[in-house]
């Protein structure tokens, strides 16, 4: 198939769409009366570079060509994928799609990223109404998947098919629509809640910031794995959807919400709800269910915490802090649970979260030293010249793991550490690294500061006296 | 302060207290008629201690102590936090609150887990009024931080600021709602789209799957870090948020949802929301809250990834397939963007990143020698028994790698691979590393299956021939 797909209408929309196909290796072809497109399409492209190749761990086929292009039969020459963003202005879209359609491929599938029209009324002027479809994205779309396709009558199962296809083939997510509804199916979602969320606001209940905390340190984190009904099928527990929805069916009579036109709680709609919920997920126990919410949301929140943002950064506020030191000993740089997303499925930590545990002892041991986040923000840090670590013995999700650091070098630019992982008194592996102390605007070797220099002295010469830990500097492989 | 927590009913809810309080050091009393109580908490406690401790990277304290009491006033001896989960019947809750406050301390906090009751109505019986407030959790309540929490003019504000404060202390988020109002502010959103999703499963629009899938694919995503609002201040881009809400205002005469009871669109409304958004967000311009949701987005979508499941599970089925290999020279085992939640706050690759690259590179090596996913099935895999690794060169997020493995040793037990990580022509770090293979079973080493023996033979003696790369063999800090 040839990879030719015409942007019709740039803007963050239009943007977004133009990168989603670019990175996946197709050609794009622009038409935007807008002088500023060209600017608009870029920033969007250079956000999408920077966040969307990485998430593939196979990575991405080679970019495609970008072209503007001064016409829509321009445009479209050899467009097998046409995608309309044009303003939400009915009357538009369909004289936009006249254009298109006296000059493109009759195959080619037309979609529109309308929120607001239904296919039928999109297609009702146009010459070849198979072609068109709603193709609706969500942004960031280069890197939210789901797209909702809606069509009509009018459209051939194959032409839906097809359109499908390639939705999938960049990544997306096509969700069929089985009738056609305003403002498709997510939108009325975000339309309920931003109709209570004005509400709270014009009654003085709540503020946009309080609102927003409200939905991403609860629900937000549960609907970015599981949705609604998967999320409620695990609060009713071994009950199942049934129970859930016996306990709450009442209060579609209580004034929870401002939004009081509810649908007829019958039989018929519990058992459609039940059966359709025991189709989606009944293959997963409920128990099974938890345990995978669980572990989704651990992954969720701490990546978040290595970005400081929103539940993530609750955690971090939370974090203990660090008592006093004893330096005169090994060092205790880690105490800390393994994690459920640094295991395996067998549970077992993974091979790369050992160094990521040393790294983390390397970075309480500089602290120790005085080479803080103060110091680093003057200028000067260490950095991991050489690694070696010996797998000794293995560990599960939820154990405690500790390490100690044995300072074997520490004058001049150099530091050298030997990092023991104990899970209570068994020995797990062992990390040795050898760091440089580096000037971080050169980017070159230089000596630490004086400060920094005395207290990783001091610390060396006191680890000098102890026995030092079997298995320093050896090569691998070596006994 | 004593640390000592009443947990009053178990259950789901009860039990995630119960946990909540526990992990962070806290003694816990429970109270709970039903005979079942104690597998009950128990199987939440499972759950909580597998999911909740690995959350923070420097460690939590020692789990209190859990016991179980026949009475309420066991129960709540001593305790400075009392959580009442029962069942929602108000005659009920009000008949606890006179049992409970008979026997407890005046100054303890009582919460209460009610979804569906006002503070008002739980104090309007109560000895002490100013002792009863809205606590409320959202499942799981270990790991979820989010509490809203109620009062009226009947609560001192020093009796709401330390519970606010307890609930800190223990890693939740309390939500301080300003006027009480039915089901809160969540469950109000929670209502709005349960309503709405029940009137598209009523009208045959979609199943109770396609409704998770246009949440968790879509806006599910973007709800976990930023919520409603911050989201669409940075859809309304440059222009801001007063710009969003004139696009969507007239939406709300519009049937983009069935429930149709909307505010007044009013001047000071919209003037509201501009202003606290701008008090929310307004330090940050909109370039930079884009970048910040995209870097989320990758880590949200990543840590799916790795659980294979909802956005991730896509992005796991869109990977590309490896195309044929030629193992004669040097192979190419990874090829790969830098993601961005590989990086630091300077965007470069974080030092453990390496060691996942490298680890991909290894897993890679070993599907190339037949040692796949059916191979491990079987019972047989390598482990990484030693690995050491030279860092040369500093590379950013965005930036394709490549890792070129030489086989240095493939007989018997062992397996020896030195990675050589590229961009483009840049030698970045290399990776020497020592793999035994295990039988799975006995976690013991042993000989590889002959096909595997085979083909892993027949790359090391091709690469024989080959020039050994530089500086393979030799221990941390030696040239």
């Amino acid at each position: 198939m040839t990879k030719i797909a015409a942007i019709i209408g740039g803007g963050v929309i239009g943007g977004g769409w133009a990168a989603r196909f670019l990175l996946n290796g197709w050609d794009v072809q622009v038409f935007d009366p807008d002088p500023e497109a060209k600017r608009k399409i870029g920033e969007v492209l250079d956000n999408a570079r920077r966040s969307y190749p990485g998430l593939m761990d196979r990575g991405v086929p080679a970019e495609g060509q970008l072209t503007y292009h001064a016409t829509m039969p321009e445009a479209v020459a050899g467009a097998v994928w046409i995608q309309e963003s044009v303003p939400e202005r009915l009357e538009l879209k369909q004289k936009v799609y006249q254009a298109l359609q006296a000059a493109c491929d009759p195959d080619a599938v037309i979609g529109s990223s309308t929120s607001g029209f239904k296919p039928s009324e999109l297609q009702s002027c146009a010459t070849r109404g198979n072609q068109i479809l709603v193709c609706h994205p969500f942004n960031p779309v280069y890197l939210l998947p789901l797209v909702e396709v809606v069509g009509t009558d009018q459209n051939d199962e194959s032409m839906i098919t097809r359109a499908s296809d390639i939705l999938t083939s960049v990544g997306m997510y096509p969700l069929r629509v089985r009738k056609e509804i305003d403002a498709h199916i997510a939108d009325r979602f975000l339309e309920a809640v931003w109709r209570e969320a004005l509400w709270l606001i014009n009654d003085g209940i709540a503020t946009t910031e309080e609102i927003d905390n409200a939905i991403r340190y609860g629900f937000g984190l549960r609907w970015a794995q599981m949705g609604l009904f998967e999320t409620y099928r695990v609060a009713g527990g071994e009950a199942g959807m049934r129970h859930f929805m016996a306990q709450f069916g009442p209060a579609l009579e209580w004034p929870w919400t401002k939004l009081m036109d509810t649908p007829p709680f019958t039989e018929d709609l519990v058992d459609a709800i039940a059966n359709q919920s025991d189709e989606q997920s009944g293959h997963h126990s409920i128990r099974e269910l938890e345990r995978i919410r669980d572990k989704n949301l651990v992954g969720i929140m701490r990546a978040l915490k290595a970005q400081d943002w929103g539940a993530g950064a609750l955690l971090n506020a939370a974090e203990q802090s660090p008592g006093p030191v004893d330096t005169s000993g090994l060092v205790e740089t880690v105490r800390r649970v393994v994690p459920l997303d640094w295991t395996d499925y067998n549970g077992h930590m993974n091979e790369a979260r050992y160094l990521q545990a040393f790294g983390d002892a390397t970075d309480r041991f500089m602290e120790i030293v005085g080479c803080d986040a103060a110091y680093i923000a003057s200028g000067g840090s260490y950095f991991t010249a050489e690694t070696h670590i010996r797998h000794v013995d293995e560990v599960h999700a939820g154990h405690e793991i500790r390490v100690e650091t044995y300072c074997a070098q520490g004058a001049g630019k150099k530091m050298q550490l030997f990092h023991q992982m104990f899970s209570g008194d068994l020995l797990l592996a062992t990390g040795e690294h050898l760091l440089i102390h580096v000037d971080l605007n050169t980017r070159q070797s230089s000596v630490p500061g004086d400060a920094v220099a005395a207290k990783l002295g001091s610390i060396a010469d006191a680890h000098a006296k102890l026995d030092p830990p079997q298995g320093m500097g050896r090569a691998v492989g070596v006994k």
